[in-house]
């Protein structure tokens, strides 16, 4: 049975540094900026935000929305093309809901974001695995599957990947979307690092192309401000996201969160979110390069990552990291094993480890524990 | 294309007195409550809340929750066997979701709430109709229902129900809870309506009988604080929440709004809660009372609710409420004519009035506006 205390997600062991983390540190969420949030949204005197919301999200937070990615993004973002999402999650079985039947194919990379694949299997949908190398997405070998499963769906992470941290080049990016023009069916890329880059700049988020309409690009406020406000965003032609609005729970609720999209509106009016993002890019960008820094002293390959949260490390000579990891724990570190992430297990000697939660004595500490288990284990 | 300011779901028309809508007022919304929570909540300078929060909810929250309900259900009611959810469309989206197969059949109410009908069409159930009475669902009637079309659900809004007001007698319950343990089939029990009670006091919430584990009742912040927070309750046997903790987008994203249940339980902790509610049992008793005695004044029958939101008119003759809402327009008044309640569109002589979004004097004036349409129509 639960423990009815319980109130985050994650409970980490003491005495454990856990690698495996998906999160940011607690003490790095701006309770001080939502604080004034709050206070402005309040002091504004119009309770709007506590009735049912419009299907779309928030007007106006649509609208803060849209000017706020134009700058992020160095193109125009339409508020009409934005819709409000309960978050990544809630955004993909929306998606799906509306977009698949039981039994369509969904193609994913291998690995993939691995509680993403849950969702589509609840959907029904049949899963097929896609590579990806160090571009990302291996767009030939993807065409191939496309012709031989004819998906409904392909669910890519094309910034800042999770677990591998690989960024789709824009060569492929346009080859995608021509592919998804020709075949018919509906990118859906989950960009929810594409905001948080470290080194090198990505190439332009794929809702650039949402005006084929064979695309759909999912951010979050989890990632560049809170995961409990359980809010984010999709963008899409109107046309898309007008199917996505006649889904029954919206129409029946309402748009997601009306009050905390009203806070995060007010972060935005009082210039507080770009203050925030650049404040964890700061912090992240030290974080990363303490992590690979220390990892280069270990017998494992890996790709620096230029943003996001994740390190994807391969362990030498085929080495099974389910295995390593029962050898880690006693060690006091925890990481993610790479068949975790892979809907046909064919990651097993990889393993993903996240810089974000972490400050640096405790990564490079981490790490040094990671090498007593690897030198345990080799 | 959806105007982008939109912010609130429902825009009403400038001059019509629409009976139709099944909000609260926008003025009667706790701004000032949920300020004085918000304050609280920021004040204690624990950021939990801004963080991925645990699956079944907010266990601060599910504590205060329980003592809260302890209190208005008059018997105890178990933190582990209540989850938070994000209101009640996103409840039946996940019961579905988690307790059902494509072409299942639901048993649901004839009338029923009608935005729920699309909700379980978006699982591709089959929708079964059941009568219902003064004293609720015909159990009789159900109980043949059950043995011809074996349903894995059935739904009902027992108290006050919506459209028709009726609530299910002490009798029924127990006959309904019995025959779901016969045929093994789920009772979800919209009970949104139970808290406010204006009138007769109905008889205890179908949450009295979650033990059987065959009842699973679903409760809403929408109606007894603010439908923006997009927040309610399941409450079920901790073996069916168990269930529902692990639906895809659930163990993904985490518990439904760790934000907006940070504020509740400041609301609950302050004793703010129970207030609001007297507040809005003391203004809708006078509303409903005004409602009804108007209507007494037309040729219509209907019975006199003792709480929740509506009216449900039997119009004289057998006029059809869709004719008489074209009628009824040009005098300036609105309603749900009774068809949309309906999955086999029995319901063509009766309408929906709702008497929570309108003070007196417009309830008066809008009924005086549907008497000169019926006297047009009759």
């Amino acid at each position: 049975m639960t423990p009815v205390l319980k109130s985050v997600q994650t409970t980490l062991t003491e005495g454990v540094i856990e690698l495996g983390v998906g999160h940011p540190t607690l003490d790095m969420l701006p309770l001080t900026f939502m604080q004034q949030a709050a206070a402005h949204r309040f002091a504004q005197g119009d309770p709007s935000f506590l009735q049912y919301g419009a299907e779309w999200g928030d007007g106006f937070l649509r609208t803060e929305l849209a000017a706020f990615l134009t700058g992020q993004y160095a193109f125009p973002v339409d508020p009409e093309e934005l819709f409000i999402s309960g978050g990544v999650s809630q955004a993909l079985d929306l998606i799906c809901a509306m977009f698949t039947q039981p039994g369509d194919a969904i193609i994913v990379e291998d690995p993939t974001y691995f509680l993403a694949l849950d969702i589509f299997r609840n959907h029904r949908l049949r899963i097929v695995a896609a590579p990806v190398d160090a571009h990302g997405l291996e767009v030939d070998a993807l065409a191939a599957l496309v012709a031989a499963h004819r998906p409904r769906l392909v669910y890519t992470i094309p910034t800042h990947q999770n677990p591998t941290g690989a960024t789709l080049s824009a060569e492929r990016r346009l080859q995608l979307v021509n592919l998804a023009q020709e075949h018919d069916f509906l990118v859906v890329a989950d960009e929810v690092y594409h905001l948080l880059t470290y080194g090198d700049l990505p190439p332009p988020s794929l809702a650039a192309h949402v005006g084929t309409g064979q695309v759909i690009s999912l951010g979050s406020f989890s990632k560049i401000l809170a995961p409990g406000t359980r809010l984010g965003w999709i963008s899409a032609r109107a046309d898309r996201l007008e199917v996505l609005a006649r889904n029954g729970m919206v129409a029946s609720g309402g748009g997601f969160s009306p009050l905390g999209s009203a806070l995060i509106r007010s972060m935005i009016e009082l210039g507080l979110l770009p203050r925030y993002i650049q404040g964890l890019r700061d912090t992240f960008r030290v974080r990363a390069a303490a992590l690979t820094d220390a990892l280069r002293a270990l017998p494992v390959t890996f790709l620096p990552p230029q943003g996001g949260y994740f390190v994807w490390l391969t362990l030498p000579g085929g080495l099974d990291s389910a295995a390593l990891l029962d050898g880690a724990v006693p060690q006091g570190v925890r990481f993610q094993p790479g068949n975790r992430f892979s809907p046909e297990h064919t990651q097993a000697d990889k393993i993903r480890l996240c810089f974000a939660y972490y400050a640096e004595d405790d990564l490079r500490e981490g790490v040094r524990r990671l090498g007593q288990a690897l030198r345990a284990g080799v």
